[in-house]
């Protein structure tokens, strides 16, 4: 082939640079002359796939390991989770194929020509509007992230084999498109008496959740665009409410119904579920934003290190009560942080790519991260959080996360 | 069903309010108490579809026929084109199976583990790159749009039963990444004779291009993820050079080699193709930049306005030389115009969503979207570029695009 593999492919040898990015490349000379046609790899020398195959795009054949896995707590498949393979993503924005499930009886099949929403309750004109009706109400896109509540189960460690998508993969991130819910709630003649806002949605589980009218007044949407399309089924399709930072399952997906009334709802999900139970047996109730969180997605659980030398640590910082200002990495353990650098535009409840060059010396490390967001606040470490509100809650973990490199590459989680 | 459909889906009101969006909606009043369990669609009676089903998600069968359409000019399927259905997308980013194609030996099957990157000519040390080496190297993800310089056969009207598929749908958005080619430069020791780049793609047309070193020493990439994955096939995989801005076939994909030298190197496709002819007969050269342009996206031919009142037009603007500033829309064929409402964050040399809300009096209209960028640049009228360039050249067209509205609601192409 054209350029030609090297012949030992084990070969390497290391270029030192005054490259302004401070890095080094792996990489082999060149011949100086080009081989013969005879050398030519077969993607070169045919015809390759016509135009048109397929009319809607697939990934690369070589790619088709990098699905979406089963998140471990599942026990019905209708009832359970699936996790975005964060390890294998790029930049911020998470395909729409990869989008991390949750669902609480599977993923309806719903017929937008028949999909209504209602809205009534404590409104002066209760309406009932069909999706064609919707598509008329004056739109804005907006990119945000999508975390589950119980994302990272990592109130317990002692899970060496985790992957980032075990442990964080309940994340995904998307360019939305809908309808401000103020618009909605104006049509409608929300009453003075209304405070809060039951949101339903038409699966099986009639998932439902209340939310404070504040947040409908904000940034609340309701979304029928994902990433320039439809949404897809599992995210709601053909309408889900978007509530920007809040724990994802009040983002309440194929919904058909919001109830203005003046005090929360207390549903099933809301009482039973999606509460956070302390130390001295009370419950927190109505946990809704996700506070800054981060993850170092390469070097990461499951991944190797093919030796000493150059590496990009990658990663992810995120808050939902808005920007990320500041990211620092460890790579010993947590004795010392260095600035990482942020992706631009660093927008606010969406994920933020960060980066850090890291020249790896062969000996054993713990690569850790942690974010601030323009409140502020610093994502908190597992002793302090663990201080706060004890081991009896799988909610709202956002503690500081390491991984840990062995002399002989590979990586392994430290929880 | 649970909210009701409407029993008389023709009747419908229309509700003023005094939202601040200046928005009114359509829908229907609702009842006041739910209906029985009977009543219930099949999707809230039972269970969905289990998790992962399937662990690549794929749009709603609903939307099966938003897919790509070839484009006109296609000769052979594997010398040819298809067109982002525009008029069926949100926001800025195209979903990446419907990201527009032009390949001149059609797509090819490249496995990774064998494809190398050769870096030669005026350097100090030609190199080769494995796509594991490249992985290594600094990372950037931005978002782009990318056009060909095709898009758009706008020289000679008279198409009324065009879509802005056709007419615009060359044309696509990504969040792009890869490592800065500056990097790579660096890398290989880019020697100061060195003033201009040959990239060759990998495909069977070895698609060849020149772009001056300062391109790459600027904004270039070579690119190996697009909207978080690896890059799809018909886009380059594993690898595709990246020149923001540029016309699209200079963003060689399936990128095997890149030559240093001290001149342009007069490829076929530089010399023969991809050149404007002027009206005496000479031809403009390297003309790499796309210039500022817009186009309405609803309402677009082929769409019909169900009769009248509010409506929301949407459409997108970019420019290759930058930011888009302002975007103007006449609705009474050029006669008057309004500032536009850009949705946040603008980036550069990226489609950019604009807005405008619409009264539809019901009269027969042409509308019609102009773009500035921040270069000063106003996107012209068909008769300013016709005079300054003649009808000689398929390419850079960017004049000002209209829409006819008829009394009846549909809407045709007015070129």
């Amino acid at each position: 082939m054209y350029p030609p593999a090297p012949k030992n492919q084990g070969r390497r040898h290391f270029v030192s640079t005054a490259a302004a990015l401070g890095a080094a490349a792996l990489a082999s000379p060149a011949r100086a002359h080009a081989p013969p046609d005879a050398d030519l790899p077969p993607w070169t020398t045919r015809q390759g796939a016509p135009v048109l195959s397929p009319p809607y795009g697939v990934p690369s054949k070589f790619e088709k390991n990098i699905v979406r896995h089963p998140h471990s707590h599942g026990t019905f498949p209708t009832a359970a989770s699936s996790v975005t393979p964060l390890q294998d993503l790029h930049g911020i924005i998470t395909p729409s194929g990869l989008h991390f499930e949750r669902h609480h009886a599977g993923v309806p099949t719903i017929d937008p020509a028949q999909h209504r929403l209602l809205v009534h309750g404590l409104v002066d004109r209760p309406l009932i509007f069909s999706m064609q009706d919707l598509l008329r109400f004056p739109s804005v896109s907006r990119t945000y992230f999508l975390e589950c509540s119980g994302n990272t189960p990592g109130w317990a460690k002692g899970t060496p084999n985790a992957t980032v998508a075990d442990t964080h993969g309940l994340l995904s991130c998307s360019e939305w498109t809908g309808i401000p819910l103020a618009a909605i709630l104006a049509e409608a003649g929300a009453q003075d008496r209304a405070r809060w806002i039951l949101a339903e949605g038409a699966d099986a589980a009639a998932m439902t959740r209340s939310f404070p009218i504040e947040k409908a007044l904000d940034d609340a949407l309701l979304a029928y665009g994902q990433n320039g399309e439809m949404l897809r089924p599992e995210q709601g399709y053909p309408l889900r409410l978007f509530l920007p930072g809040f724990e994802g399952n009040m983002s309440v997906k194929w919904l058909r119904r919001l109830k203005l009334g003046d005090a929360p709802f207390e549903t099933r999900e809301e009482t039973s579920r999606y509460t956070d139970l302390m130390p001295d047996g009370r419950a927190r109730q109505f946990t809704f934003v996700m506070e800054a969180k981060s993850v170092i997605t390469f070097p990461s659980g499951g991944q190797n290190l093919n030796g000493p030398g150059f590496y990009e640590i990658r990663g992810i910082a995120w808050s939902g009560r808005g920007r990320i200002t500041h990211v620092e990495i460890s790579t010993d353990g947590g004795f010392s942080w260095q600035s990482a650098k942020l992706q631009a535009p660093v927008l606010k409840k969406c994920l933020t790519r960060f980066t850090v060059p890291w020249h790896w010396n062969g000996a054993p490390a713990v690569l850790q991260s942690r974010a601030r967001d323009d409140t502020g606040y610093w994502q908190p470490t597992h002793a302090d959080l663990v201080a706060a509100r004890g081991l009896n809650s799988g909610y709202h973990y956002n503690g500081i996360h390491g991984w840990r490199v062995g002399a002989d590459g590979a990586v392994t989680n430290d929880g």
